[in-house]
């Protein structure tokens, strides 16, 4: 049987994760869960997104990962499954599948034999994505989940820019460390001195490729373990130094050698 | 070999869970560990009591719920085993298990043959509750745990109440997202606008079946996933908003269709 | 297949924990995986290292303990393989490993043919530590993995001191519920009324064997449960209460019977 990754809102400290479980493993028996994250902020779509598309590509083919960030839960709001980069998706439509819409198969799920009878509207996670997932792990067909969906919803997206003089981008994740990572790619910044970021009237004129690497008080410029640039200070938060949060630009000067 | 959840006030930063689930695995080999949480506030056996009665349905027939919430650790309380609602519980004869109480049949554990010889007398979750939980992950039946236990402790119990005009309850869980659970079964409530629910000098004047449905800044009543009713607020914590806590009585009156 | 525990300092609230068993499940697959705790504060060795070897008597003969603080990722610190206590562990080497090197045979890891291919040098626990941790799972033998290693890194010790009229240690960890964990054996006091603990300006005069024995408000020494003393206060966090941190000097004075 495949594994199941889980990601949600619903932090450790209440019974919803355990329900969820409970669902998965009554209807799927056997199978191994996986949690990335149930610390997503509530109903932070954008956060829960990079982080799924982030934890992702390190799972073997085949993996059915299961997202719950549903602030929309019992409205109108349609329910995808998706598969894509080798992998099978259960999720709300609300934009937190972005990162895959457009690498594979999308589908409405309407499947209302799935679906637990259980007390209220405030719970698909449970009672409606829970049983979903537990079919597809089962080997049910995604095809046979529900029509092909096409006007998927999708978060706004800001590309990066490049000019020969400069890189733009945004901040789009604070780690646990404090770390920014930005959406600009590694591979559009050569490695070398020649190179200063700046996040407002703040600057990082250091290149390194590892945290050890950086003087102690001097913010530098990384490529990180996501495949984008990020902004780091050894040893202490950059975020909480700067005051800096996600969706700040992010400028980087590429100065040519003298 | 049934699944076994995990339910204690250890928090996840100690080597306490740790220690627990190497014990576990150590003495029934490949049993698939569930956590349902670990942050139970220290020494609530309350709260305990209501999230590991509100996961349990969701488990299926068989499962082994270890639930160590123990402020008595190594004191003169005595330990349980109960069969009941299609499932095996262990856990300190304090209250925790009230909910399933009634609904099977319990045993008091006595089988220092079981627990292991470690240090100290503080760690029962480690060094006795887990051997005794893996024993009956490995088939033991419930009878040779110990004798029928009949005295057990009990959590004090305020049962709701309703008439024709008002149901009478009080606030029994605050979730992840601050929303106000309550112990008023939903179906003592038709659903429809003519219902006002009060904690002290706050009101919630409308009715909703889910959070999406809530006009911004306006509380109201929604059947919850539980089976009971709760008040929240779309999109922020109503606990936060009206500084309300467990315990807090809750009036829903009743206004008939004029 | 043997166990595998993950013991980092990642939090939970990221995408590195998901990573890292994503990457684990995908080279050796059908593991399974036990946290420890990812909640070790950021870079802290020492606190790593106590868990660590606080949790690991627990577990089964062959588990393989995965172990990444790691604030020197990337650099030229090395990264050990160790065997010892029936256990095998892998973990750069900063000291996280010192309770257990003078246990076994340790190796320095030398295999780039197991890395990642990835993106930048700033995640080892993904990149290499998960790689090499899998390939022991398969069955590799650590003798496969590198050189022995004789001059790893270790965490600076202060034994322990007993005369026959005082215990002097320290502080080694703060518990969950603010207990104040010792080095000092338990087996070096003996159990009585005859005991005064003092840290700084403050005491403690009674001995007890279990919490819920201790007067309220009235803090005591026991015997805990990693097999050394400990000072508590019955339902309240001593640590808090004394603002007393680890490593701060224990003193236990063995008063003789009048």
């Amino acid at each position: 049987m495949p594994l199941l990754t889980l990601l949600t809102d619903f932090g450790l400290a209440d019974y919803y994760v355990g329900a969820v479980k409970g669902t998965l493993l009554r209807l799927a028996p056997g199978v191994e869960i996986v949690d990335l994250t149930h610390e997503v902020p509530a109903g932070d779509i954008e956060e829960g997104a990079w982080l799924l598309a982030a934890a992702v590509p390190s799972f073997p083919a085949g993996t059915v990962h299961l997202a719950v960030v549903d602030p929309g839960v019992g409205s109108d709001r349609r329910m995808l499954a998706v598969a894509a980069a080798d992998q099978l998706f259960v999720a709300p439509d609300n934009g937190l599948l972005t990162p895959f819409l457009d690498r594979g198969e999308a589908r409405w799920i309407d499947r209302p034999d799935l679906y637990l009878a259980t007390a209220g509207n405030t719970f698909h996670g449970r009672d409606r994505f829970a049983p979903v997932a537990a079919a597809l792990l089962r080997g049910e067909a995604l095809a046979a989940l529900g029509p092909l969906a096409s006007t998927t919803v999708r978060l706004p997206h800001t590309a990066p820019q490049r000019t020969p003089q400069e890189l733009v981008g945004r901040v789009v994740h604070i780690d646990r460390f404090g770390n920014l990572v930005t959406d600009l790619p590694s591979d559009w910044l050569p490695p070398g001195p020649a190179v200063e970021a700046a996040i407002g009237a703040h600057r990082a004129r250091r290149y390194a490729d590892h945290y050890a690497a950086l003087p102690i008080g001097e913010p530098a410029i990384l490529p990180g373990s996501a495949g984008t640039l990020e902004l780091a200070s050894n040893g202490e938060s950059l975020a909480a130094l700067w005051r800096v949060g996600r969706g700040a630009e992010v400028r980087v000067l590429l100065r040519p050698h003298g």
